[in-house]
């Protein structure tokens, strides 16, 4: 079991690149920074004569990893309720990722599996679900399996700790991954 | 009654802008296309000794824009079950308008009132429940009214005319801005 | 098309009914009243042997209605951020008509469609979605295509009237089943 | 810390009730049966002259037991991706509580603590959700905190044994209880 990380915070070890790491420790894991990489916006171009066109950054690099791998973390902090943009970004994409030609992106994902770790500081266990609603959409629309998610309730750097059921639930998240 | 319309996305003459179109039609708005401005991703420095730094790119001048005007509609389309990527970015730069001493934002944002007009190819009159959700939320957040909302069923160019609740909806928002 | 409006409130001409009555005028419509039958309360015997047993009370006149119907339209007060009791407990019946063996209610419920109509006094639009996503879970385990939804805000007697979005959606729903 | 663990379920034994035993075991609780109990639908009566009317039922009986206690268990299978129909009928009579003159219910719901744990067959980690998002509306409008929820995956009798993530909340909420 090839395990990606996929990180959307836009700082390094944030309350939910902690959450994620205790989740993942001791496992096989490519980590890969949103932030560190170049995704442009999706150019909407599914209904023009031509279709999209190549876009010179590094979603490529991204697509590749995410082929390789067959378990796939989606780690974003709750930034207004939501994934944060450099993540949403990423996703937009996937409208392109499955017109290209090189890959069969949906068949792809088909035999993967998705996990979504968020910490977020106003309530989030109320106020992401809308999130994790949209999450389940856009697994589903791509046909990738959504296995769990955990939701940590943190503000300020560290706070994640003292979330005692999201900590428990990345441990058993853990122990369940090492199993497989 | 000032209005702004922010439009999130990624190609002229969509759904979406066809539907705000209706909705807007002879009365007195300011468009501005976050794809046409260069919008960074937050950098989030919240808990960092200085804060956040001041950032070279069009916020500034989108926040200038915000606080002129009474009236704000979010116009993005449905891109995987959420906001374009580019809207999410310029939503994530909240935390840092929040923050910034040359207005008070929130204040300023309590005057004002909002609307999302969206519109999507999958079920979004179910699917893109989750999204008017988190608008709610941002809204909620920092004292925005939020007036109403128009969901749009409409894939391919030019079918949101198909959607006759969704334009009758358009058109019934267009009157009563215009009471206003 | 026959149509069947199934009505959840505790009581007479209240805002929903209202409303409903505003979308079906002119149709040739069977109105049930939740509130004048004897509905049982499920008494989940799923996993017992001999499975569930005949419960004497209105559920059988009710499906009997169900099944001569093209289009049931729920229309239930929005009490408490869900449907009325009165409705949950005819819903939760769903899991013994599913095993019914006098008909194939699945199989039944696959040849129509269903609307729901719903009022409720505490912003609705946003706080009755929730309510809106479970019809959708609920219509779509039976295989009950979820033709649309028009939500109201009104409290006290008569106060749909004052609900112009609402009262539109109605009257374009009139239209469209008129056109059927 | 008195506990009142108040269970929706229509048999007894089931996977909710397993799960709510095991996040109270050894604790003081009181556990009351709503499918042993008469509680009448409500009767909205909110706009007649006079109001409500007294019904004779256990739902006084159940008040005072509410009244007594300080942290209220709602345990209630997911039927229809809802709370049971009985307890949503029990929730409807909120409103006639709230308008009794031998108690302010709102004040004393306002010093108590809420938490919901649910089981259902049907993927309810994602499908319970606006379930979660319509209690957090319930304890909203009564000022009743809602300190947390367990989501169990369990359709046969006894399954609730291999969901793991469920059993460890619960283990970690009861732990949590016991140091109050």
């Amino acid at each position: 079991m090839k395990i990606l990380a996929i990180h959307g915070s836009s700082r390094s070890n944030g309350n939910t690149e902690k959450l994620t790491a205790k989740a993942l420790e001791g496992l096989n894991v490519t980590h890969v920074q949103l932030r560190d990489l170049q995704i442009q916006p999706i150019d909407d171009l599914r209904h023009e004569p031509g279709g999209f066109k190549p876009v010179d950054d590094d979603n490529d690099h991204l697509v590749n990893l995410i082929l390789e791998h067959d378990i796939l973390v989606f780690a974003t902090p709750v930034y207004w309720y939501g994934m944060s943009g450099i993540m949403k970004n990423f996703v937009d994409r996937f409208s392109q990722n499955l017109r290209d030609e090189r890959y069969d992106f949906k068949a792809e994902m088909r035999k993967k599996q998705a996990y979504v770790i968020c910490c977020g500081g106003d309530n989030p266990k109320i106020k992401a679900l809308p999130l994790i609603q949209q999450f389940n959409y856009i697994f589903d629309f791509i046909d990738l399996e959504f296995s769990g998610y955990v939701i940590g309730q943190a503000g300020k750097p560290g706070e994640i700790e003292n979330d005692r059921q999201a900590i428990q639930y990345a441990i058993e998240l853990n122990e369940h991954l090492k199993s497989l």
